[in-house]
This record gives C-alpha cells, structure tokens and sequence, in this order.
C-alpha cells in the first residue's frame, strides 16, 4: 500500500516553518538558514547536494543524518508545491525556467507541481515534472499511481503539508524542531487542532539541539 | 546571584499554554488535563499534592520527574499572576478566597502575587501571598528581597512568563512540548522573536512523548 510521507520538515519552536520576506535569494525570509543547519552538515545533504569535498568530508552519519536519508528510502513520486519548484507566480511568462536542481535533479521520479497554471510536463535528467492543478486527494491519486507501488514524498512548503494534513491524507509525518523563535512567517500548525489523535508520536531529541518528531498514523 | 527561574511551562506542539474556555472547573480550558498528563504520574507531584496512595504508589523517578523535582530547589520565593491564584477578576468582592491549595500550600516561601487589584498580605500555612501592582523588573526586586539569597521561581501563567521573557528577566526557561496540536488558547512564544539568541539551549525527549526544553542564560 503506498503511503503519503513527508520528511524533514523544519519549525521553529514557535510553529514557523519558514519566515517573513520570502525571495529569491532569501526562500526561508528572515530565518535565513537556521532551520535548515542541522541538515546540511549530514552525509544525506553532502552526498546529494554534489557538495562532498576533502574540506567538507563526507558528511555526519548520527541520528539527523538517519532520519535525512529516510526521506529519500522508498518513494516513487513526489507531490510539491509551485514554490518549492521555483519563484514564479502566476502565468508562465515562458518556460525557461526548469527547477532550483539543474540538470540532474536528486528526485529521479515523477514530481506532481501543484499550481493553478498548468504547463507541459518538464523532464530534466531522469526526474519529470508534471504540473497539475488539484486538489489533494486528486494530487495523491495521480502520484501513487506514477509511484507504481512505492510511496509518495510530501515535498511541501509548509501550506501544502497543511492542507493534505487538513484532508487526512498523511501516513507518515517528520517534522524537525530547531530551537529558535522566528516571530513571524509561516505556520505550519495552523488550524490542524486534534489532528494528533489520528497518530502515534515519538520525539528524539539530537545532540545538534533539534528534535526530531515522528508522527505515523494509527492502525485501522 | 538570585536567578529567575520558570519551570514546567507546558506547551502543545503548535504553542499554546492553555487552551481556549478557561473557568473555574477548566482552568486549561478545552486543553483539560492534557497539557500535565507527562507531570500527574511523577513522584514530585504524587508526593506534594498529597496524592501518594497505595494506589497510586509513590509515583515515577524517570527523567519527567527529575525535571519537575528541579522546580522545587534551592527556591527562596515565587512569583506569579493573579489567575494562578484564583479564579476572580477585578476588584475583589470579599477576601475569602485563599488560593487554590487549601491551609498548606506548597510553596512555603513568600509568593508575590501580580495584581492591579492589591489586598492585605495574607499568610496560609507557612507560605506569604503578597498581592502587588508592579512592573516586571519592580516585581523581581521584591521576590529577590523576600528570597534572601535563594532563587526565584516565576510561576505563570504564559503571560505572564512572557512579560517577564520580554523584559529579559528570566535566567532559567524549562518549556515542555506536549505533542498535540490544542488549535486554539494562549500561545506562550508570541512576540519573542530571537530571544533564543541569549540563552543556551538544551532538548530532552522523554519516554512519556513529552520533551524537556530547558533555556539557560548565555554567561556575561
């Protein structure tokens, strides 16, 4: 059975998985890096991002690095929102633009863009992009079945992971505590009251100073 | 040096120290008592709530419960709001009300009471109330006074804590995330931002689900 699974999914202690005056240059705003440091010094982030060096070495392999690489075990499509794909909005003004990765990015399976203003399906390297404007349900039957039997990645930002979360359509949850406070940006917790009841919690506590919160849904 | 020092501040994952609809009956409003469920089976309570039965037995020694005995050390007097003290608003009607706790409380030391509604000191078992109408930093210059060299203990509830965080008061922060999501209530973290950046931080997953994130104030 495939399952909806989303991985490392950084907030602040204060619910913010991203801040205030997203661009560009800045995708997380005014948090700048700080919800993602206790992932890129792992061998998973090392070993993808291609920035494996002799100063870098091969990255950390402790318990940020274990659940990092869980992200990628198993998963046959991803699901993500325009966003994460790239800084446009609205209309397509051409389609030059092919994605933050380059030409070969680290997916190397179908990913489902979710946006309003649907495009021809992009393949770049051996990953393609197939945008679609769907709703959740509609978005995950699409993917399990590009998935062919294997699971399907939620790739966020935070309003996509939100809004299948409202849908109850997530079997797998991880989202990363880092012990700062944003202030301001976006929530990711908004408006999900009681949805904790459908899950089985764990929380791990890492010697980097996150924690680590495993939510999978119930038996039956 | 007297310290200033919060312990056992419960927060669901989405932020909230107490939930929406507080009364008399449901002091954490629609929270009820999920926000103390990790504290109810420990041995500090069992033992200074006078619940200790053989029943019950003398409660757990786990890592919950040397986290909540820590609450207890080295603590001269407290500080906390008038609705940790009792139920009422405004002008008081009569001074019968005598705090939540019966002829013995627990604290045993002076415990200023913030108010904009002062009434006489009142002394039940051996513990002071001192009900006053002061600013932060004037609240904690009488508890230091009344500590006689011991710490002080900032007791709640969120806003109160938070008013004392926004002054920079607070020496010793001990938050614990409850993960469920309440919605809805009183947030704890509201307009905090980059306070973190003064405090070393450290996490503690605990057995129960519950994790222990303890603040201490950076050295200079």
């Amino acid at each position: 059975m495939t399952k909806l699974r989303a991985h490392n999914i950084a907030v602040s202690l204060d619910g913010f998985a991203t801040g205030e005056g997203q661009s560009l240059e800045t995708p997380f705003g005014h948090a700048g890096g700080r919800l993602m440091q206790w992932f890129f010094p792992t061998h998973t982030f090392v070993s993808t991002s291609g920035h494996e060096s002799e100063a870098v070495g091969a990255g950390t392999r402790g318990v940020d690095d274990a659940f990092a690489a869980a992200s990628w075990d198993g998963i046959g499509a991803e699901i993500m929102g325009r966003r994460k794909f790239g800084p446009q909005q609205g209309e397509w003004e051409d389609e030059s633009w092919r994605g933050w990765w380059g030409e070969e990015p680290p997916f190397h399976t179908p990913v489902v863009v979710l946006t309003h203003h649907p495009r021809r399906d992009l393949r770049v390297g051996d990953t393609t992009f197939l945008f679609r404007d769907l709703a959740p349900a509609d978005a995950l039957a699409l993917a399990t079945e590009e998935a062919r039997g294997a699971d399907v990645r939620l790739g966020g930002g935070p309003s996509v992971i939100r809004s299948f979360l409202e849908a109850d359509l997530v079997d797998h949850l991880h989202v990363v505590v880092v012990p700062i406070l944003l202030g301001r940006g976006v929530r990711l917790w908004e408006g999900l009251e009681g949805i904790d009841e459908r899950f089985d919690t764990e929380a791990t506590a890492s010697p980097s100073g996150v924690v680590h919160h495993v939510w999978t849904r119930k038996p039956g």
